[in-house]
């Protein structure tokens, strides 16, 4: 029998890193913050990509590829950018054997090179909108990290747009939020809050930058996508100019966007439980196991449960699932339970003699888990069925949960006593000082102003000064 | 009017990258060797991409990542293949702020850093196959750089697995082979030769080397993909072992194979002429254009044809095509049939209300590009038909070509005279001193020993020594 994972009460954090490594989703490797993805996580990343991949060409973005290095020289272009990125770079001095005369960096993210192509492509109002995709690696070195959450190479994709106007780029920005919150609510099952975020943590170079945020099991935040509107910051640094349709020069106006490889930390913290990985099925390799339960079977027994199992196998298949026949006889069906729980397969069939002796099989959905008993005759209708109701289900409870944990505070006593217990919900007056002290205080920092949230003037839970409604502050990863 | 292509008898070099910048397939970049792939670039990649992927699924591979940055000392423990790439490295010296203790290398191939994971995912022949594959940037610093057929940074798959056996390496090895072919031949219509790589021209590491080797249309040869039987050399190196059914241990048999966005430099020099790209129908980002013809037409006109045009539109995208309707009222037609030639799109139909009247249209395949005059009730079927056998006519040009310019070379005068004219089949004794003298005299080498050749012993058409068979000579990119 495989080893037990260690329970989430045990420590969250412990629980998070055992699971990933036990599921197989990722493993270290001897670079410095640098993870292996393994097939089981990949397949989670490939999923991903290919609905948000659809959803970004449905709205008429192309994918492209820029280089990996980046002239040092571009990064400083746009000064408040590279500030932010720093002490963050792996820089290459050397290559073909010699030292290069300017160092490169790898890309922390693209912004900088992307407009150099764009400066060049870009002539006329008629070249706008602009919209470009691009997956890709960056990189950024972080002193401590953690596998999918913070590593010092992520996958990700990063969206860069050009706008004619103001009001253009600003519903880019927007929308692509609100692409973010689709897919994270309708494919993740992972509710999240859109809303903007504070100056502090706006990207640096950014007029104003969005994000969704989710909450984790352990109550914290989890920053999972963002939205920049990026002004004509770069596109002034880079000279990206269009002929208007008023005959004159312009700067264009410019987002970006993107979601990376943490979005499977995300998942996993939202969903997984003590007995391991839960993935919702829009998002899941592996819909449906089968494992024949042949232990006490006589050979004719045996031989019968296998050909209906396989029969089953192939009509859920025909069905549109991804589906595995577990019928390796050199482990037993409690293993076999066992690994499937551990590596997140959404429904189990198990399919006995005495099973079939009443034309049913028993199905246990990975969440709940659950046994029900289902003829034979219903098992694909039912399966379906099953997995729908699990996606359902799943964004309800990681919802309730959330609700559940998310609450106003109205003193700065309450904010520092209650910051451990979620979402908090209080006034703030936008001065950057009353985010540091609280961050200092208690490490909760704001994460956004969401959208859905009413906005009603009052006092800064941290000053008293006048706000103008309420944010939310959280311990965040 | 755009600006006219450089035709192919002007320079086939210089209308090569002509070709590439003007359909926006790719663009130079301010790093050395490094290119952008534009978004009509990237859509021939993620259609190779898509189709390669299903193809290693097919066969029981699974995808992954591993780190960008491989430590040095990685490199040199499989000595042989660290002197392969030493000159072509691009090194990490620096990186979060300050010196690193080890220089790390952005990876020319993942063969080291793939073993180090390898070494302790395996444990027992129960392990085995091992079989994965990843999507990845990789770099070599090239000196002299050529947009998509040798560039510093490239996109590529490397396929690497593990076996119990040598046979069963070596049945991989062929199998991946195989594959290529079958992708090179039945979607980019571009004949191949599979064979045996000469020793001068094996992968450093590899027991054995196989590639498939085009001919592109000035007669030069490509190697358009790579398998590579590892034998036990990085297994040793990484001490990559399991335990066998004999009970005991014993080091894996390794595979490791590739294909790159090389390929889609053959594409281009595989079929395009001297109006633009022409792309064989099963890679085409676009199927179909449809352009209205309403330049003269009175006002009810030109309602007419639009909603026609529109109506064939959806009736070929309801057939499962890739199409577009060019109506932009500031543009000729002919301006248009120019632009759609220059990107390759593979059929253009044109309507106006003379062919309403008669409730035809005018179809013309971008390959040969003859008018014909199709009844609307046929659009589909017609459009579908010319489709596949333009696939089908790209092929056996393609192919015509090739052996129209593969010959029997019988002496070393021959041999030097007829360097610039293809395929040279040539006796050759498998002395690297030989290959090394046809190298110097006439910048040919030898590409493969196509499986597919009969192979008769004769004498070396250097040195006169007996040769085992015949070899294809040829300069190469
Ligand atoms: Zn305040
Ligand atoms: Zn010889």
């Amino acid at each position: 029998m495989a080893e037990k994972l260690l329970p989430r009460e045990k420590g969250f954090s412990e629980w998070y890193v055992d699971l990933v490594l036990k599921a197989k989703l990722a493993d270290y490797s001897d670079v410095k913050g640098c993870m292996v993805i393994r097939p089981n996580g990949y397949a989670l990343w490939e999923n991903m990509q290919r609905i948000l991949d659809k959803m970004f060409k449905d709205l008429g973005h192309k994918n492209a590829y820029f280089p990996l290095l980046i002239p040092e020289s571009y990064l400083k272009k746009e000064a408040e950018h590279v500030e932010g990125f720093n002490p963050q770079l792996a820089v290459v001095t050397h290559a073909g054997g010699a030292k290069l005369e300017e160092p490169l960096v790898i890309r922390p993210t693209s912004e900088t090179i992307i407009n150099r192509s764009f400066a060049k492509w870009i002539q006329s109002y008629r070249d706008l909108p602009l919209l470009i995709n691009q997956w890709a690696n960056v990189m950024r070195w972080e002193m401590r990290t953690r596998l999918f959450l913070r590593t010092t190479e992520f996958l990700w994709q990063e969206g860069h747009t050009c706008h004619e106007t103001e009001a253009d780029a600003e519903k880019e920005t927007l929308q692509m939020l609100e692409v973010y919150r689709t897919f994270a609510e309708d494919y993740m099952a992972m509710p999240v809050l859109p809303g903007r975020k504070s100056e502090t943590e706006r990207f640096a170079g950014a007029l104003r930058t969005y994000s969704i945020e989710a909450m984790m099991q352990d109550k914290k935040a989890l920053q999972a996508g963002t939205s920049h509107n990026l002004g004509q910051n770069f596109a002034k640094a880079f000279d990206t100019q269009f002929q208007g349709r008023d005959g004159k020069q312009h700067h264009v106006w410019q987002t970006s966007w993107g979601v990376s490889t943490r979005l499977i930390g995300g998942l996993i913290m939202t969903h997984s439980d003590d007995a391991g990985l839960v993935v919702p099925p829009r998002l899941a390799p592996t819909h449906v196991v089968l494992i024949p339960i042949t232990g006490k079977a006589s050979d004719a027994e045996k031989t019968q449960v296998l050909e209906k199992t396989h029969a089953v196998a192939a009509d859920l298949r025909r069905a549109g699932l991804s589906v595995l026949v577990d019928d390796d006889d050199t482990k037993s069906p409690g293993f076999k339970y066992n690994e499937h729980e551990v590596v997140g397969t959404c429904l189990r069939v198990e399919l006995g003699p005495k099973d079939l002796a009443k034309d049913s099989c028993v199905m246990v959905r990975r969440d709940v888990r659950q046994k029900e008993f289902v003829p034979l005759a219903q098992a694909v209708e039912k399966a379906k069925a099953m997995l729908d109701a699990m996606q359902a289900d799943m964004f309800a409870k990681a919802k309730a949960f959330r609700d559940a944990n998310t609450f106003e505070v109205n003193s700065y006593e309450e904010l520092t006593k209650r910051s451990e217990d979620g979402f908090m919900l209080a006034h703030w007056c936008e001065k950057p000082a009353c985010e540091t002290k609280v961050k200092n205080d208690v490490a909760a920092t704001t994460r956004c102003r969401p959208f859905n949230l009413k906005q009603e003037p009052g006092k800064c839970v941290v000053c008293g000064d006048a706000s103008p409604g309420r944010i939310v502050f959280s311990k965040a990863y």
